[in-house]
């Protein structure tokens, strides 16, 4: 889809303007053009593009796809590349994507092109939409607002993956399973994921707070140093969430291995005291002492309530001996 | 809540100044102004922060939580971010929590916003009341004091760590339990969200020691310098605490281990005896020689001081076998 | 196998020229000329190379192999090594060799060295041959060329990586056996293999689209910042998929040692059950009720049926205590 | 214990002089103080350091402990903190306690603060007292003489523990016990507790070799370098041995994790025949042969030479099972 | 053992020179003395040291022992100390040693020191002795050639391990023994003592290839720099092969891992499967249904058949619940 707005002072915003007008419009140094292209064929966007006189590897990278977030100057306009992090969740399940947004910054132009719509272009687009203003503020400042809101998106996911972590905490003490363990290493791809963003994203926005660029007025830049400073604030939660997340498999490891060694202990006590029981019932039970005559005595009443009492005082000897171990 | 402190050269300490006079009194170079703002509303906070013209954006980040510590120049005045640490105790549960104190600071005035009473701050607030002096050389010093109580702060909880640390490893070899992992992990937990909070602090404190701000006299430089050398201190005692937690899981890790091993050898020695001699038992417990003529030999006197020998010998030769196995 | 390619504008491509040639055409910096060594013996290296007046420690580096990549300055040449992956599946397992291309870059020629054809080498060598104007552009832009080949050929190999990923996820739940264990460890060698020549050959290109070489034409910097950035992105990508192996590894131990714990419960659960109740009939196998009359009601029709009840609800009990336990 | 030394060139040394004394032996730039304060109260400590003219926050530094080693220049003086490393041996356990000595340099002056006898400081002292030449080259020379004990002194240290690492290697392999381990892991302790107090005393040294300071003479530099390099090769010292202590658990857990299969395998070895013979003789045991005549055949000696047969072939066929698994 | 080689434009090698005549040779320019200390005693090495006018503390540096690779810069001279790996196999084991080779390099000779021969240092003499030619290039190129062998000497070694960890790789499939980890923890610790010499003599090299000495030749920097190289390929070798080494260590744990589950897997099923039949036959060998005529039914036909079937039928059984339980 190709949209268009065009705002110059004073007149109404102008939308649906065909490509062979933007050479003419951006001439004009006091308006402001902002180019839309969301998922479309290269066929479309290159005569676009190549309108605009960026240079061929500029053009190249913008219609390839899977880029990492950064910054070219190419003098007259600056090509910058966003990623936006989809997260769609089926049930407790995370499926997460990354979406490339990739900008053309000109003195009095943005072009903007992704593959499918991003929420935080979308407002963007409505508040111009709504109210011209927001574009009096030159290409440098739509930047930053369009940058600002996927910033700003960024945190309901982090919310959402906090409140999962907390789920999950208890689940792991009250009734841990396979599944949990799914969902923690889930979540841990997720921050892993995110971080990997969030970094060169922090360092493309400290360029354009520091740097000299043609195309940024310098009494903007406090703005791209505000959005690095909410991209610190991401990555210093993302930190503490992916700690959480090490907390919970640890908790999760401990808990089972735990249970492991509980249950490894029940089957040594077990057959620690049964064992020798059956060897004593199965002395008893040989065929000496059957029928043959030599051996009746080994039957007689005093060396069966010898072995009762020997099989009732097993366990309590047993326990005294457990105790000593601190098995128990 | 808001509060306010006014000192001036010569005259008494003045408190509950209405915000309309902020400004008037701001503009006199000699006097001393600290606002405070306790857990106020942001309906509220927003006038007062604006009296003082502070840029948007940094009335954003004050009004706005969870931000890491940092310092921003403004110019006529910086803004920053400090943390203070809550440690909360139930019984021998570490519950932590981390506040955030946001700075102003003028020439000739503070202004500082939290949540919650931080002790720190009103130690320096009750000084302040009961003795002017400490007013009277500047802002920045001010600062120092406000920042040296909080750094001094975090000391108390150290000891505590250490504490509980020296607890713990006792717990580890007189009886171990998951509660003794569970409580290392926490300590881990905390000392990590410690470490977090300590380093970008000492970031501030370098740079307000090195660089030149408007609103810092160059004197008072050196304040902030042994502030920045009791945090490089604390976070050398923090990661020798984290060697100790470290360390106390390995020992964990190991004496549970042990022991487990320690089970499972009995287990295994258990019936690897018992195995063979009930077998024995079983053997002539069959029905070959209970009745049947043909087979009465092997139920001979000589057949049974055999077996009883046999089943006598073999935990004597089974010890030997083991032992040349290294197993005891 | 020694090759040559000689453009020089408005004439035809030469090839086949003799050694002796090269000396004079190099003299021509209108010209570009093309050498290509593949798998000549040092013999016939040596004279070609001296014939260049390339330093003998450079001729050395380039006749002797594995080297890692890396980019000498010689002043009126450039000496580079880049590495090339060759990826070769037998079934399900990946072997990989790394292969080293050598280049001397002068201003009008290139001299490229390696042992066995390398697919973005022959590429680019047709695409000369076919249309002589890929020449025009001198001999930093038939390097671009070269590079950008070799850069793009790893594409595949990741593509065919993340699809081996993915086919591995699905067997780790499924049917997970050492063998998959071992496919996991061969990705995460080849993955480290591959991240191994990616850096130092991102290096090489940062160099070349930063600093200041005699033979790289200034404008032609760009180009190489084009392949810096694909680097990065191939390394980033390589992170990703380490990420997965890294997760694929955990999923695969949590799912093994699950099915570990299954069955040591299962072990635990029936010897708890049946060790107890053999006992029972071990107890009532002993002679002393067989024949001997004193002990005749032992084996009444009560303490049978009694008996009977409780090898029955044995396994009721259990169950309700391994209930509590958390076990089942 | 307060004790001076006072040398002046061509005079007698001077002891016990009283510290009102001090600002005018100071003033006297001929002279060398040595001012020692060991264990001293605050009382004691505070008007003599007063009395220097130091700058109160160095003073607090110097009255507080634990410090990390660090150097602050304060013009005239120097305040130095250097750790000293006792280690306790108590049979084969090691009792590690950092101690700090705190030193102010001045142009001819030295003060020392520390809480117990350092044998670095008392041998200087020594030979300060034996030999005034050795004063003669003035206080930084001092301060080069003293560092240069105290990184002496933590040669026989690492020796010790180089020591101990070989005996307990041999251990590991003979008879592992969780004592060996306990020990393991309290070098590795003691290990890590060196290394945090060499880096940043070699900073120091570092810095009193590079940079430009009033009270040390540049040509005294050199000998600063000096104990730089032994504090790098402690360091690297430090690491190797650290790399062994490593190495031995690595051996220690792979020696126990080998008993444990071991035990696991003769568990597993002893259950698989046995359970099966006795299941056998149970079969036979059964009250259907005993006595009821249409089971007599079942007890013939054809049936039970069969047993016989299989009873004695069961281990042989099972090793056989055993050797193609490559358990055996 | 001292001994000495004196090169003088057109005159013939002078050999064994008296230390005496030292002073004299190295004032002659044109000449280039090396002197050669072989595990001599410090008494000897002292008075020519200090013949040559080198500081006391790099006197005292060559004297001693154990130091890492370093560079002193002294103006007239510079001291480098190389490290040397010796390797000894006795068998299958490694036991290596670090020789330390102490240089002094003047404008006109060299000294050097150390312990043992050291084939590098044998082989440049060698040269050196049979043609004179190899000394015209003066001291520098000299200790390029020293400097070069003994990196050149590394490689065997590499090759050597190499080799050794393709073998290791397929014991650890075909017969794996805690003898196989024993191996890989010894290449481990190889690969790592190896690491640690490398890293300081490649900066040792870098120095030399970039900074100003008054003693190197600028137009000899080329030389070290091709050291530096051979260097870095040596340290990309040693990464490879400690991810060779990592990926072994992996593999062995899988296999052993591996075979535990094998092996506790056949314990139960074993167990399981004959447990219960235990029981049963246990059941019917009680007394109840031995004699007394009540219980006569229990042991009719009917009932042995049916208990014959349940016995014959329970592998079958089991083995389709382990099927379900993907054990098997």
């Amino acid at each position: 889809m190709l949209r268009t707005l065009y705002f110059s002072p004073g007149k109404p915003i102008r939308k649906d303007i065909p490509p062979q007008e933007f050479p003419k419009l951006v001439r004009d140094r006091r308006g402001l053009l902002w180019v839309s292209l969301i998922n479309e064929s290269i066929e479309t966007c290159l005569p676009i593009l190549q309108g605009f006189g960026f240079h061929p590897l500029a053009i190249d990278d913008a219609l390839q796809e899977t880029h990492v977030p950064k910054l070219d100057d190419w003098g007259n306009y600056l090509y910058i590349v966003l990623n936006y992090l989809v997260i769609e969740e089926n049930g407790t399940d995370w499926e997460t994507r990354t979406e490339e947004l990739d900008i053309f910054l000109g003195p009095n132009y943005i072009v903007s092109l992704h593959d499918s719509p991003i929420p935080a272009i979308e407002e963007t687009w409505a508040a111009c939409d709504r109210d011209p203003r927001t574009l009096q503020d030159g290409a440098d400042h739509l930047l930053y607002k369009i940058a600002d809101n996927i910033v700003t998106s960024y945190m309901p996911t982090v919310e959402k993956i906090d409140a999962a972590i907390d789920q999950i905490e208890d689940e792991v003490f009250d009734h841990p399973s396979p599944r949990t363990l799914e969902k923690l290493f889930a979540l841990k791809r997720l921050l892993q994921a995110m971080r990997r963003i969030l970094l060169p994203q922090r360092e493309v926005m400290n360029k354009l707070a520091r740097d000299d660029y043609r195309v940024v007025d310098p009494k903007d830049r406090i703005f791209f140093r505000d959005i690095y400073d909410h991209l610190v604030r991401l990555h210093d939660l993302n930190e503490s969430l992916r700690d959480l997340v090490g907390g919970a498999l640890d908790s999760y490891l401990s808990v089972v291995n735990n249970r492991m060694n509980d249950i490894m202990k029940t089957l040594t006590i077990i057959t620690t005291l049964f064992m020798p029981l059956t060897f004593v019932t199965g002395f008893f039970g040989m065929n000496f002492f059957a029928a043959n005559p030599p051996w009746e005595e080994w039957t007689s009443p005093l060396i069966f309530y010898g072995t009762l009492v020997l099989i009732l005082l097993a366990p309590f000897f047993m326990y005294l001996w457990m105790r000593r171990r601190t098995w128990v």
